[in-house]
């Protein structure tokens, strides 16, 4: 099944457009949880394994899809890559989807070889295998349609799926993609191309394997990029944390509250953060990240057209 | 010592400005090298980390700079990124700076995680050990000044560097890079930017932290870059594969022969394929490697001014 229609039905089948975002921050890790590791790099990598499939084991009945930042774990060498494979491999064989964010960007041979790595398979002794096997990855323009086609070609033949930054939800985000060229900041001329790039690649269910990125928290660009880009999916990051409202997203979902799919990381992950003190070794952090899940559902149901997902029965 | 300090001396040392790219293909390894090893993803991996150590040993005592591709490490999961890992490590014992080229960008905290993880240090076991501890990393500009601020902070303390793309050596570079903006292209709003991000970070030798990836295959704009920074490091990719030469190269310098790194990655670590074609398992890929090394010294040494990097004596 081709991806956009394996996020489409997994929104429908969970009720919700939920991405929980596995960033995992050392420092950020519940009480205790991280002095039950050696304290050596292996050890602290080990730790993040852990913490990613504990938060695993609670979200993936819940939410559609899951994001890794890759970064937290590059952070800690092979031995937190090897963390990132071990974590994902454990996401695969739940029913969730997985994002890859590591949003990589090069130019021919080597964004295909980035392709390869996460959404396709390279050669091992004569055979083809898949090294990370993820179901999608989030890519950078700057380098133009060189940079891009490699990760489209890849994905469109692996039945994956790659989210180009568009928009991003930081305040910089103004510096380059809001300056006007014939009218048009560069992140509309980022998203024009983007509909040449998924030409033909439409799934099922309406939804192209080439998504976008739209921050949260820059609405009215999210509901102009909304009407401009109908059949894309949008990764929202940005959302809590960020300063991001349901409201603010509202205008980036199709009426059927499909089409946004809206990231919540440390909000999630290190909800317990909001309901103890770190250092009160009691703290159900689990039942925090479960509680935070329900929680931005709601938000959502109540403030978005992601209401209109869940079963009329319910 | 700072980068750029360190830099521009061993480019003074060495006589010439070539950073060798490492971006290890296996179907492009010497013939006979690949079937020594398991055909398994380690077995791979294993492969790549031996050519990239045997290059080393060959291109240390020649050139400044070596520069290594993410991408086809990554392509083999955690094991590739070890592989990785041991080559960095091995370049780290040999007189010879070390360029990650991985285009990482992302914003905050994760962007600082980044810049930890290739350039600084991270918490381990309350204490802050280095991850993979390279001299410099390529970076993407689209995020804007929150995407850059954290990786340049990081290099600062670290004494490391940064080049931060601005204009790729890709035909497509065109397509967002020279849209017009209030009479500049972007390319040249980044590096305007990129002054700003590198203010007070000058060395001892006048250049600068903060460096720029300008491709050889745009010699007009390499020129004007030039004179609109001075005191910046370009990092120049797309000499010979890519159809950059000398002469394209030449306005890239500064009158003396500093200020140009340019790059020259399959075109010396694969030059055995221009001299005996593949299967002929005599080939003497090392000499190749040695000889293709002289040609590209050479050669900037006739066409552009790094032929004042000589000793008077030579």
């Amino acid at each position: 099944m081709e991806f956009a229609d394996r996020v489409v039905q997994a929104v429908r089948r969970k009720g919700n457009p939920v991405i929980v975002g596995i960033d995992p921050r050392p420092e950020e890790l519940p009480p205790g949880f991280l002095e039950r590791f050696p304290g050596t790099r292996a050890g602290v990598a080990d730790a993040l394994r852990e913490f990613g499939c504990e938060v695993l084991e609670v979200v993936a009945p819940l939410v559609p899809l899951v994001k890794f930042q890759s970064a937290f774990y590059e952070a800690y060498g092979p031995e937190g890559v090897a963390a990132l494979h071990a974590t994902i491999e454990h996401a695969r064989k739940r029913d969730v989807l997985v994002i890859f964010d590591g949003k990589r960007n090069d130019i021919g041979s080597t964004a295909e070889a980035y392709a390869r790595a996460y959404l396709g398979k390279t050669p091992v002794g004569g055979a083809f295998e898949p090294s990370w096997d993820v179901d999608a990855m989030t890519i950078n323009p700057y380098l133009g349609s060189d940079g891009i086609d490699p990760f489209v070609k890849i994905a469109a033949r692996e039945h994956k799926g790659v989210f180009v930054l568009v928009r991003t939800s930081n305040a910089s985000a103004r510096e380059f993609q809001d300056l006007v060229c014939d009218g048009l900041p560069i992140y509309r001329h980022v998203a024009r191309r983007l509909q040449t790039w998924g030409k033909g690649k439409q799934g099922e269910e309406g939804y192209n394997l080439v998504g976008a990125v739209v921050g949260a928290t820059y609405p009215n660009e999210l509901a102009q990029l909304r009407e401009e880009l109908p059949g894309v999916l949008f990764l929202v990051p940005g959302y809590g944390a960020q300063g991001g409202t349901a409201k603010d997203i509202a205008a980036g979902f199709a009426p059927d509250g499909q089409g946004a799919l809206v990231n919540n990381s440390r909000g999630i992950t290190f909800a317990y953060n909001k309901v103890a003190h770190r250092g009160d070794a009691g703290v159900d952090w689990r039942r925090a990240i479960e509680e935070a899940v329900h929680e931005m559902v709601d938000d959502l149901a109540a403030n978005t057209p992601a209401g209109r997902l869940r079963p009329a029965s319910a």
